[in-house]
């Protein structure tokens, strides 16, 4: 009888365990910074280079002839040391590790703090810092404290216009931003079971919001078929309920469209608080909300219809974005007026693309609205894609309608 | 018996006029800079706002905060005072004018030194300086020294896998750099007819890179059908062949895949003479070659390989993207692992995406290859569609087969 992490990890909350990695990934950000811890340790070898990747998502393609240079440079130091790479555009590092790379009961790092995202399959994953990453890539093997564990206990089903963002956004409102530090959140009751494959990547990437360390659903009858769709074979892993620190109860039925307001991730509203705010810009993608579901979701509410503030939308994959192509997602992105660019995190991080002048406002699917992230002197209100699109139409932040 | 700048100038070749202007447009750059200077002219409201646009390409989506709130503030300006404004993701403002919007005879002014490109359908139009651009804004009319004519005389066809573009390097090889310098080219001949007018666009849009104030074809049945596609009617407009400066011939038979080598445009090889050169970066788009006719020409090429090399594909406009989703071209594209990025210049200027690093060499299809352009430090080899596509799936330059 024991959590997920203690399951996956070996050992009790509370001890400290030195555990080989399955993956470690990091991005253009932070594999730069990587390179540099690594070189200054003097390693020259890597041990276990087949467990490393480095994806190009943070600013694709390059936007000065630094980041160009720095990028050359660790695209080459990936060629020489058998680090496969993912280069700009083929996506965010997350959603490129969900799409059959990560498999239930894996332990999974990433420079970067949603790594947390990959918990969705029943792995353990958790965002590690860069020169933390420098030493997992000199020997393959870090160490953890084994979290105590949160459970979070969805019961009914999503109804109305509500989606699993919202769910998202009220569970950070619920435990609040420094509510579950260092804890893991495991999202467990029969609700968990109705939340899709891309809801449950959804949710488990925001349980950094609540400062835990991991977000985890237990692989079930949806992560196996999820899985086999990318090649990957998987058994389901029934959750053993125990030992848990505490429970915290979402009933999935009371959940209604939010907006998360600036500049705290949980400071929420409903959606119809906050209605007809003025909006200079709409954003849909990121690690949060940039999956082909939420492509597909934002298309069948602004198709026919022309956007009335500038709206931008950047698939979280490469394959996301061919599958928007291929089922005419994107045809009716595009003919609404808005912008589509490279798999990526986008205007999210406000350091290349699609950043907020002073005092824009843009409603946004991804997971922080703190100051000044998207653009000096902009702000940032989060919601759900229906809302986003709602929004991007109504050109103010609007309630989604049923569909 | 008059050239065609004459004839819609009204004044012979050298003389000194005053001309109202049918469509006088500006880029998020220059009209930044334009309405700076009618501020300092003390200008507030302006006579023909009808006759003016605003086409935000150059920096789409904005880069900084502070690209960000000069856009803002232009955009509010354009809503204040009337002018009709192409927002970001529109596309290029040649392209945009192209489409349904300049027709034969028209009086054109850009703030952008492309502008040029719009004499393919047999207007006069060249580019003007921001402040000339705000003098425009503030009367509506400006002055042109009507330009001499140099006639370029096309005969035959073109054949093999040579394309517009080709003709247009050799066209800048043979004139030279400075060997138009105030001219109009006019491009005439048996050879003109058969020239799509997605191929004027581009070999009237490097005619300034012969240092040419205009280059311009005779609207013809091409014309007119390219026109009524867009909603336009227009009537053809035989030439009278006179009046010349003097006449350059370029046989159509004679073109092969060329390239332009750094740092200049009129310095031209033959593609199988640099065949083998390596390459960081190909980037298929601009005013040259980022219409619908160039992103399908690129398809065909790469449909069912992979590129070798990190490639961009920045479609001219958003009808240009709309049309590519529609006929299956981007799917195609995006499946060979390019990356496709918002309608506008893209890497062109070297501002804000796709910008190159030290030592980094490019493949454009792009009008300049001067130093330091796409990047410090980086270089640019300029190339047709078909050679950029051959070289993308080779990974280094490559000539085109025949297809």
């Amino acid at each position: 009888m024991s959590t997920l992490s203690e399951q996956i990890l070996g050992a009790p909350a509370g001890a400290y365990v030195d555990r080989e990695v399955d993956i470690a990934f990091a991005h253009d950000g932070t594999g730069v910074l990587a390179r540099e811890a690594l070189r200054e340790m003097g390693v020259e070898r890597l041990p276990h280079p087949e467990r490393l990747r480095l994806i190009f998502d943070h600013i694709v393609p390059a936007n000065t002839g630094t980041t160009a240079t720095l990028q050359a440079e660790l695209r080459g130091y990936a060629r020489s040391s058998g680090i496969e790479l993912s280069d700009a555009g083929g996506g965010i590092c997350h959603q490129v590790m969900s799409e059959g790379v990560v498999r239930p009961g894996m332990v999974v790092v990433g420079a970067d703090s949603h790594t947390c995202t990959l918990g969705a399959f029943g792995a353990f994953a958790t965002g590690v810092g860069a020169t933390d990453m420098a030493a997992i890539w000199a020997s393959g093997s870090t160490w953890f404290r084994v979290p105590e564990t949160i459970a979070v206990n969805l019961t009914g089903r999503l109804s109305g216009a509500a989606e699993p963002k919202d769910v998202a956004l009220a569970c950070v409102a619920k435990l609040g931003m420094e509510g579950a530090t260092y804890r893991a959140l495991e999202f467990v009751g029969d609700g968990a079971a109705g939340i899709s494959m891309d809801g449950r990547l959804t949710l488990c990437n925001m349980a950094v919001e609540t400062g835990a360390k991991a977000g985890m659903f237990h692989a079930d009858a949806a992560t196996v078929r999820y899985l086999a769709e990318h090649g990957v074979t998987a058994s389901p892993r029934a959750p053993k309920d125990c030992c848990y620190e505490r429970t915290a109860d979402i009933d999935l039925v009371d959940i209604v469209p939010l907006v998360a307001v600036p500049h705290r991730v949980d400071t929420v509203r409903e959606a119809e608080e906050v209605a007809g705010t003025h909006l200079d810009q709409v954003f849909v993608g990121t690690c949060t909300n940039g999956r082909y579901e939420d492509l597909a979701r934002f298309a069948r509410i602004v198709r026919g219809k022309k956007v009335a503030v500038r709206t931008l939308v950047v698939p979280a994959s490469r394959a996301v974005l061919a599958r928007a192509i291929a089922t005419g997602v994107l045809a009716d992105i595009v003919d609404a007026g808005c912008m589509v660019a490279p798999p990526g995190c986008g205007p999210c991080l406000g350091a290349h693309a699609g950043v907020l002048g002073e005092g824009e406002v843009c409603l946004s699917t991804a997971n922080r609205n703190f100051k000044n992230r998207m653009g000096v002197g902009g702000e940032i209100y989060l919601s759900s894609v229906a809302t986003a699109a709602a929004s991007a139409i109504a050109g103010v932040i609007a309630v989604p309608e049923v569909v």
